[in-house]
């Protein structure tokens, strides 16, 4: 049985390599576009700051790796068209020569590409997008070079904040450029404002409702303007969000939906016999929206790229859906979520309601306890748990703390009933209550 | 109403404020055997180490918290006997005079007391127990005037590790001496090695296998010896673990079971009419094995004292049972615990297999990562989670990580389903699988 991936990233591989750990026969090849198979796109910030020196350190497993488990990998292969009839993909390498490979059972995983906004002057020496390997090393190439003092960030999502962080790093004076009233618009707005403030003390200026029109050559800078704004700077990063890679699927007639990502079950089966597909190009399913959407996260892509591989050989896995959990550093912050806002449960005709607390990560008297700032959010007739947001130092567990929340959420459990949760104390840690149940408690009191 | 509350540590002052929450009529007395209501016990290490400066930090909230609340605070009372027909409880106060309180509902939390073992010398002076403020202040009296250079701690459990920390951060010389084969004999041996390791890293001498059978004076020293064994220092601290503090609840007719703690429903009810009980002095409902337990947490009291109070005032809550989840930190590790380990499943009758995975709390190419060592237990035939244990630095979010598996546990989950949770992932604080889905695949690879 020859199976065959196309695209090398997070879903690609979790793919290849369940495939292999269930059956020791299977053909398995991976078409991966770049030289750089199973590499922690996560992890591009982080090299750019100069925290990871080595960029070869961001692989996920060496080639090696995964080629001593039998898994073929043809490197700088780009896929061209699938033909379903004759199950065959055709594929041209790096000296544009034309192959054809055949599949019994084929699984995409094309991921997706950086959204490219409506801003003239995007291709002005100076101006990068940030998704692959290869935009990094520009960048890489530039900020050495070219020695960039100033930065402009179009974007105060997650990658742009993690790169505000890593180019202040690296010394540079950076401005973080956002359409909304707050950054990173995925958490409420009081948290987003905890966030403008930490960019603050850290010396990033961070300029809200404004929506960029043009980037201009000015001298050996570059001028980035919108409505009533305009900075001068020598680099511009636009991190804007990205949308599925989906071309390729088309070619084979599998249905694409939402945003354009390609439709699948639950067992990550396209429309088309036999051709699977998984990760950032295509459509997740959403535990508590009981519908699909289109969010991309590399957690989500491993779990797909699983469950496609391990059906694939013939199992009979189901995805049990997304919450959307996520978390970022931010200099001294740690961001998260999990499950629904007020905001979207509201446009999903749940009647939510959402509390705030701000309480300690640990018991005060113990040293260097940090605030946390929780959101949880409620179904007000129910008391189901939706959702919860945290903000906090880096250090007071934040991360692991939404992931309660996500367990809980994963089960359907009440507000109320994380009141019923054995979680663990000691004073450096928590308090006999966990700031978790703490924010429960507050949020049922407040009903 | 009279609702009166025996008990003013954890689960007497959580009754007494759920009581209150739910009902601002009745009338709330808490009979209080020292001047400390609602301390935190579990700080007395930090205070004892001087981490904690003031005492009176250690205070969950002050005297006036409580009492603004229209709680009445008998401090320095001794419930004597209960006359339950009557509906009285007889109590001495500090001036050993006799008074009379009546109740409609009554609600017994009166604790823990240490374990004496059966050790000739434990009156000597320079020899401590540790479980109550006073206790505390005796020994805080005993380094400031003494000045011990040395130490021998008997017990190398929660308290006693805590304390060698304790002991070691005030310049102290520290010795464990431990009956069993490794220190910390709640968690497997493999990890118990660890933390012995840690010990010997920050010079505190582990000394495994000895039961110590005197304590003499010698000179202004203690010689503390066992079979092949002794030591010489200025201070023993005696930590071999508490028992239930039931003689008071006897009086009533209250039946007792385990280890002397009172037989209690899940309502927190008592055999007699109108008494409940919670806290350190009750058997507690265990999730997992179905059944009582004697497992006393400062945790587990707040939440029984929560369902007592509110079952008093006429709601009518369960306990959902515990996990015996549990987190302490020993120098920079912190250990971790929830549910079963293999032995105490198998003495259930219970097949079960523990596996082991040593990992990174984080993608390792970001900086600051440290090893985790998890050990995940679970059962052969049916696959279902049993518990799980963590060692790890105490920045390695080992608290929170063993709380996933605490909620997972209690919603019955599968090994093989925690790899459908949507965990949080970001390089800095976690990898694609966090370390709790990567151990549970090393548990389903093992079987």
């Amino acid at each position: 049985m020859n199976l065959l991936i196309i695209g090398g990233s997070d879903a690609g591989i979790s793919a290849a390599l369940r495939a292999r750990e269930l059956d020791s026969t299977v053909n398995l090849t991976v078409v991966v576009a770049d030289s750089f198979p199973n590499y922690s796109i996560c992890g591009l910030p982080f090299f750019l700051s100069g925290e990871v020196p080595d960029w070869r350190n961001l692989a996920h497993r060496t080639t090696e790796e995964i080629t001593d488990k039998g898994i073929q990998l043809l490197l700088n292969c780009t896929a061209q068209t699938i033909a379903p009839q004759q199950k065959i993909v055709t594929v041209v390498d790096r000296e544009m020569r034309s192959h054809n490979l055949n599949y019994d059972r084929l699984i995409i995983a094309t991921g997706a590409v950086s959204t490219r906004p409506q801003i003239a002057g995007l291709d002005l020496p100076g101006v990068f997008l940030l998704h692959s390997m290869e935009d990094s090393f520009a960048i890489y190439q530039y900020l050495t070079t070219d020695e960039p003092q100033s930065a402009a960030i179009i974007g105060g999502g997650y990658i742009g904040l993690e790169m505000a962080d890593a180019l202040t790093h690296r010394g540079i004076a950076v401005t973080v450029i956002e359409h909304s009233q707050t950054v990173m618009k995925t958490v409420d707005p009081t948290l987003g404002q905890i966030i403008g403030e930490e960019l603050q003390r850290h010396n990033v200026t961070a300029v809200n409702g404004v929506a960029i029109e043009t980037i201009e050559s000015k001298g050996t800078q570059l001028l980035v303007k919108g409505e009533n704004y305009h900075t001068t700077v020598d680099l511009v990063l636009v991190a804007v969000g990205v949308k599925p890679n989906t071309d390729l699927a088309k070619t084979a007639g599998v249905n694409c939906g939402i945003k354009n990502a390609i439709q699948v079950t639950r067992k990550m089966e396209t429309n088309v016999p036999d051709i699977y597909a998984a990760g950032d190009c295509v459509e997740t399913w959403h535990r508590i929206l009981n519908q699909s959407t289109y969010l991309p996260l590399g957690t989500t892509a491993h779990k797909q790229g699983r469950i496609a591989g391990e059906n694939a050989v013939g199992g009979n896995q189901e995805f049990a859906g997304t919450l959307g959990t996520q978390v970022v550093k931010v200099f001294d912050l740690a961001i998260a979520r999990t499950g629904l806002r007020d905001s979207e449960a509201q446009s999903a005709g749940i009647d939510a309601v959402t509390v705030e607390l701000e309480t300690w990560d640990h018991k005060v008297y113990y040293p260097h306890a940090h605030k946390l700032r929780i959101r949880v959010t409620g179904d007000r007739h129910t008391g189901r748990l939706l959702g919860a947001q945290i903000v906090g130092h880096y250090q007071g567990e934040v991360a692991k703390r939404i992931d309660i929340f996500a367990t809980a959420l994963f089960h359907g459990m009440k507000v109320d009933e994380l009141n019923k949760l054995d979680l663990s104390y000691t004073p450096p840690f928590s308090s006999p209550w966990d700031p978790v149940q703490m924010s429960a408690q507050a949020w049922v009191k407040a009903q």
